[in-house]
């Protein structure tokens, strides 16, 4: 596997934590959450991350996708000429990260009140895609 | 184990995803790094968390602590009254996210150039505290 582009100039790391390099990335409430959308429920397009019970915004879904793909963990191709419409392919890279979706899944399940016990179909033996 | 505290109707679950409600807490940059530091490298005093290598400002860290002591993370002991000065302790439902730590070590150190691959001694076998 390729490695990731490095930081640019405008991005350095914070330390040379491996946490905080993460979540430079990732931290924030929702970019684990289109990722959620790409490697355990298989979706590709803009409507289709919209419509996730979360209500992410037009324009935070377009900037974790865009960031997403600049660090190499979204690949996205033309699936439509007229008008122009692409879809969004996780990466290995982003692959990679079910594990830390799953610690995350079993701390949110036990320490976070109201939250589904058992999750959807897909989400605990999800599909290899992309 | 004591349930946590609900969230509050101000602070709603946004979905019954385990992950998204685990976001809701842990959803930011900095968040998992005081955990990091109560978890993993045993601080317990503000200057301490101030010391590390990110440079978290005086603001976030107390707006965080704070955020970690309601949702149940954290516990405030007083340990001198003139002036008044608190340390900061992890409940076992802080130290219950290690494995999403770990998980987020292992992928930083193979997918963020630039982090340390050999974690300083503690972090890879943290020492149980609290």
């Amino acid at each position: 596997m390729a490695r990731p582009p490095a930081p640019s100039a405008n991005d350095p790391l914070r330390s040379r934590c491996p946490i905080a390099g993460a979540l430079d990335l990732l931290g924030d409430r929702w970019t684990l959450l289109v990722v959620r959308d790409l490697v355990f429920y298989g979706k590709t397009r803009f409507a289709d991350f919209l419509a996730s019970p979360e209500g992410i915004s037009t324009n935070i879904l377009a900037d974790r996708l865009d960031r997403l793909e600049r660090r190499g963990l979204v690949e996205r191709r033309r699936y439509q000429e007229h008008p122009p419409r692409d879809e969004y392919h996780p990466t290995a890279r982003c692959r990679a990260l079910r594990p830390v979706m799953r610690a995350l899944i079993r701390w949110g399940q036990r320490h976070v009140p109201g939250t589904a016990q058992h999750p959807p179909r897909g989400l605990a033996a999800p599909p290899r895609r992309g």
